[in-house]
């Protein structure tokens, strides 16, 4: 009854979400969910009422210590533990976002003589509006052969720090100026929880184009901008720390904030999406770890360092101490499912869902999970929202090929899974072919719950399938990381055997459907590469048509 | 008040429709419709309650006599005209339908020893089971490089007369047997009406392989079936009449039926598509007639003999004597918006569909006319019914590409309009690269009423379009061969002049528009080139998938 506990808290793109988790076996004790005041700003800022163009997304961070104020204290509460019982707490967060700060840490946005400046805001993950930025960062660093390159597929996002802070600089010299440190969230909580700023090793590389223990050099940066050259030196620079180390202890204010004791350890920061990795008991190499929701990220630790075109990145200890974690990522999966059930489903099958209550998405399962593989005739590339993985592409666009006047809504619904299936598969091979062989697919996320994909996905891919058992995926691997910092196991590997979440569904690939899908993933792998490496790039032209007309 | 007047009757899938009209100048003053009986016989022969296989599609010929029985007497009626002043009736009929007859033109399937036979039923144009037979035709004659084989684009269809003969030859030789005729349905009509069986110049050419006045040789017919070598001499020879021609003159026996004069003229039969160029008077060389509904079927007189590839036919005065009539198709329009509309719009357009009183298609008409043209990104091939001009492939299927998670209904709805004009387009470039120029579009059909597809169709085409101002389109044009047969013009053009049915709206290219979509088409030609001429045969390949799928 006074058995060690940690906490783990998960901070999202609306909300953040707290669990409470015994340090034992990593029973879920209590959890909690608070929701940003402010959600996504990608319209229009309060404080001036002023419009923000298009591809912005900006969030305010004063949302996320409500997160600790509110929904760590109600976990707490709600696992019914004394909070003496708390040794560690450990967080995680989305990413690339970032915090421009003074050199207390205070974000900028809460000065005001800058509440009014949309660059003194938090830039979530999903600001797109970097994008010149980071296409003369990527065509700079092809010419120059920065060999830190093929270390992200090829391709350094307009999501990420580099990105970002040039777009500050360009377009707000003065934030620029004023901004003393340019910090990850998923830092910027771990200092408000200890005082301290550590930045943590997986963003630093996933995110601060940070390998080999340096970042790109200021010669790089200069040729960008002149007065880029000391971004690293001004504002990145900081010590970075291990995934799993203590960043600090509590302090008196976040104790406060929190309800927990003052001083327990606060672990390292930390990337939703890598953290689910122990959550899984996915920690070795071979494992891929696949969070699927409105998008996938994959992830795996390897034991060597490999180039694979198309992927995220690739870290030293980016997931765990002493072994390079790969990440890839399919930019569009259930989003694409969510847009086909709101948009190209017809009333019948509403109506049918409802009488029958279910969901359209249940519905449309049910139907497709009757029909045999290749039945529908159709096939379809998943790219609705671009390409990440593997060819790096966010002007492609998505494709259904092979419709008749006897196409119903569950074939096609079923040809966008299977096509998100296609794109996993296709990101194994081209890991495999790197010499990063995969064994296992292990899947958390939302989309867990849709047994026809996770049984498309086994037979696609060709691999054994196991969910996990936690719908706490990201909130249960910061704990485990808490724990760790909090010395109760000796590393994450330890703690994620203890710890990690049991199994939910397991599939073992069916021989038969197998076979079938071969002969479909040569199709998709055939329009892939048609359209997606220069066959025809009329996906990139009629998005060049559509700008062209609708500012026409 | 005592002017003369004529009847024409239209004989289509579901139901005839005749239509009263004054010879002076084309008035319509009366009309009316009589529906079939038996519809269409696609699933069991009511006589023996046994179920047709798949894609057969019979009728019964004693519906047809119902519509000389009701429609013609109800419409005289509505007219409110004197029998007395009703000079002469003309008649079209789909097709390639066809009737087994005996040698006094009574149907096998009235004969107590056939009634259970399905083979001795009328085979409508759809009638799709004679495809091994059509294959078969079309290798030899590959191999043996018939000279007919050009003026049909080099493909015989599976609809027309030889593939449907070959097909009772081999399936039911005693049916064969027992038919003394293969007759036309547009001629099997003529023939109540007169008493003499006259084929008709146009469905002879275009539905029969006549050519240069022969048909296919009994060689060529005695290398696919060493019993089908008298094919023409015994089932199909019979003295063809040019179109407007004078067949006979009404028998007592349908004038019994019709309560129209005995003696009046009775036209040759004709092609309910091709008798729509006299009513759109649109029978010069250069003026292309699409009756666009749920496929389109494009007719044109040429002066000169032109092999256009993958045309339907060309027939020496196929459409009016004395000029080479062309004909082309597209296998599926107005059926893929409706398959759109009912399979692939949510409910949100339904229900404001509802409440403002409009049909869903004129709903996404409107919300799609709001668009530049290429605003919504993207490109679609109308293949969903296959292709039949210029590509001749049924095993092609639709595509859609470009989607995003932004893609709405009214984008999708659009591209599918967009992609029908295109595939117009492809065939008006085919035409015009054989030395065939098309000057005008000229449109008939339920589809002029969607005045968004005419805008498209004239911007895409750069074609001045008109539609044509009435919508009993095929039943005027055999009123005015009517009143030529009854030598009151001499001869269609004259009468069409006179008698044609005035414009409804007209379209003249937007310039703009024109340069937008010449970028569009060019996206969709290399699309169409790709999927359609070999570089990815995917399509096929689904389909066998989908086949073997399903039947596993």
């Amino acid at each position: 009854m006074d058995e060690p506990v940690v906490v783990g808290v998960d901070f999202g793109t609306l909300s953040g979400r707290a669990v409470v988790v015994r340090v034992r076996d990593g029973a879920e004790l209590g959890t909690a969910v608070h929701d940003y005041a402010h959600g996504v700003l990608d319209e229009v800022l309060p404080a001036t009422g002023a419009a923000l163009p298009p591809d912005w997304a900006l969030q305010v961070p004063r949302d996320y210590l409500d997160v600790l104020r509110t929904a760590v204290r109600a976990a707490v509460r709600n696992a019914d533990v004394d909070p003496a019982r708390v040794i560690g707490i450990g967080t995680d967060f989305t990413a690339c976002t970032m915090v421009p700060t003074t050199a207390d840490g205070t974000p900028l946005c809460e000065l005001p003589e800058f509440a009014g400046d949309p660059h003194a805001y938090v830039k979530l993950w999903k600001h797109h509006a970097a994008q010149p930025q980071a296409d003369r960062i990527n065509r700079l660093a092809a010419e120059r052969a920065e060999k830190w390159l093929p270390r992200y597929g090829g391709l350094i996002s307009s999501e990420w720090e580099f990105a970002k802070g040039l777009q500050v600089l360009e377009e707000a010299p003065e934030v620029y100026r004023a901004m003393a440190h340019w910090v990850e969230a998923a830092d910027w909580i771990v200092w408000q929880l200890t005082g301290r700023y550590v930045r943590n090793a997986g963003t630093a590389g996933y995110k601060g184009i940070r390998q080999d223990g340096t970042y790109p050099s200021a010669d790089f940066l200069r040729e960008l901008n002149p007065r880029f050259g000391t971004f690293v030196v001004d504002k990145l620079n900081q010590p970075v720390g291990a995934l799993g180390d203590r960043a600090g202890g509590l302090s008196a204010l976040a104790a406060y904030w929190t309800g927990l004791p003052e001083g327990i350890a606060v672990s390292v920061g930390n990337v939703d999406a890598h953290v689910t990795a122990p959550a899984a008991r996915a920690v070795d190499p071979g494992r891929m770890v696949a969070i699927m929701g409105t998008s996938t990220c994959l992830v795996m630790n390897g034991a060597d360092l490999r180039e694979v075109p198309g992927m995220c990145g690739v870290v030293d200890g980016g997931i765990v101490p002493g072994m390079w974690g790969y990440e890839a990522g399919q930019s569009g999966v259930g989003d694409i499912f969510g847009w086909f059930v709101e948009h190209m489903v017809p009333p019948s099958y509403h109506d049918l869902a409802r009488e029958r209550g279910i969901s359209v998405h249940e519905l449309l399962t049910e139907l497709a999970a009757e029909q045999p593989v290749g039945a529908h005739g159709l096939v379809a590339l998943d790219w609705h929202s671009g390409n990440r993985s593997v060819l790096v592409d966010h002007e492609l666009s998505g494709l259904v090929l092979g419709q008749t006047l006897a196409t119903r809504a569950e074939d096609v619904y079923r040809a966008l899974l299977e096509a998100t299936a296609f794109g996993t598969r296709t990101i194994i091979d081209a890991f495999t072919s790197a010499g990063v062989p995969v064994d296992e697919l292990v899947v958390a996320g939302g989309l867990v719950r849709n047994p026809l994909l996770m049984r498309i996905q086994a037979d696609v891919t060709n691999l054994p399938l196991r969910t996990i058992g936690s719908a706490q995926g990201p909130a249960l691997g910061s704990a485990i990381h808490a724990a760790v910092a909090a010395g109760a196991y000796p590393d994450i590997r330890a703690a994620a055997d203890a710890m990690g979440a049991p199994d939910g569904a397991t599939y073992e690939p069916i021989p038969a459907n197998v076979a079938a899908y071969q002969r479909l993933f040569t199709e998709y792998t055939e329009l892939h590469d048609h359209f997606g490496r220069g066959g025809n790039d009329v996906m990139r032209r009629l998005k060049a048509l559509r700008r062209e007309a609708r500012t026409a």
